[in-house]
C-alpha cells in the first residue's frame, strides 16, 4: 500500500496522518502555534530546507490547515485555520508523552500554564461525557454511522 | 538538520517525533492498541512492506515502547510497554481531529464507548487542574526545569 492511498482508508486515525503524520510537518504545526508566519521564520527556526518547507506548506494549505496570506505584496503569512487550530490537542498529547518518558531525568523542557484556571496544568486526554482521564482498557471501539466494510485494516 | 539530530533537541514534541513522528509507526502503534501482536498480523493488516515493518518495529522495541516476547521458540510477539500505552492520547487525539474534519459528512467511522461511565465519548484534551477543556490561546508555556537554551529552535 502507498501513502497516498491510506487517507482514503475507512479509518480516522489513517486519514489525519496522511494530512499530518509526518514529522516536519507536525514541527512546522508546532511552531505555527508558538507563533511563526513566515517562510523565513519557519526555514530558520526549524532548520529545514527550503525545499520541503515549501511542499509541506503547500500541502496544509491546499489541506484547509494553513491559510496562505497576503500582507505586502508577493509576501505572505501562514495562519492556521480552525481547522487547524483544533489540532492542539494532537501536540499537547506529544508533548506531554515526551515530558512523561523521555525528559532523561531533567524534568519538562517546557511548562505549560493554564490561564483560564491560573494553574500549571498536564495536558489530560478526559472523556467528553465523564471528565475523567482515559485509560485504553476503558475504551470499547464500536461501529459509527462512517464505517464501511474493508478487506484490509482491521 | 537531520532527524537523527532532532531527538537531541531541548523539546519534547522534538524528542517525542524522533521515535514516533512517522506514519507506519503510528499506524502500527494503532493496531497494537487495537490487539495486533504478530509480525504476519501487522504486515497483513497494514499492507507494509516486511522490510519496514521489521525496522519499525525494532525501533519501537529499542525505544523500550514495544516489548519482544517469544510465545513459542523463535516465534514473538510484539506487546506495548507502560510507555508504549502512554501513547493512547497521542492516537485518540488524532481520531478526533480526523472524526471532526475529514468525516466527509458521514459520521465517524467508529465510536468510542467508555466502559467507566457506559456513553459514547468524544475524546477531549482538558487541563489536569481544573478539568476543562484546552484551547491554545488559554494556554501560555514557560520555561520548565529541564529547559536549556539553543540557538535554534524558538
Amino acid at each position: 500500500m502507498k501513502w497516498d492511498d491510506i487517507g482514503s482508508l475507512n479509518c480516522s486515525i489513517a486519514r489525519s496522518l496522511a494530512l499530518i503524520g509526518d514529522r516536519w510537518t507536525l514541527l512546522l504545526l508546532r511552531n505555527a502555534f508558538l507563533g511563526t508566519r513566515r517562510f523565513d521564520d519557519f526555514q530558520s527556526q526549524l532548520g529545514v530546507t527550503r525545499h520541503v518547507l515549501a511542499e509541506r506548506l503547500k500541502r496544509l494549505v491546499e489541506a484547509d490547515i494553513l491559510n496562505k496570506e497576503a500582507y505586502q505584496p508577493n509576501r505572505y503569512e501562514y495562519r492556521l485555520t480552525t481547522k487547524g487550530r483544533a489540532l492542539y490537542p494532537v501536540l499537547l498529547a506529544l508533548t506531554a508523552w515526551g515530558d512523561a518518558f523521555l525528559d532523561e531525568g531533567a524534568g519538562p523542557p517546557i511548562h505549560y500554564h493554564h490561564k483560564s484556571c491560573g494553574k500549571t496544568m498536564t495536558p489530560t486526554m478526559s472523556c467528553s461525557e465523564c471528565g475523567e482521564a482515559i485509560h485504553p482498557r476503558d475504551v470499547m471501539p464500536m461501529i459509527g454511522p462512517g464505517y464501511v466494510a474493508e478487506k484490509k485494516f482491521g
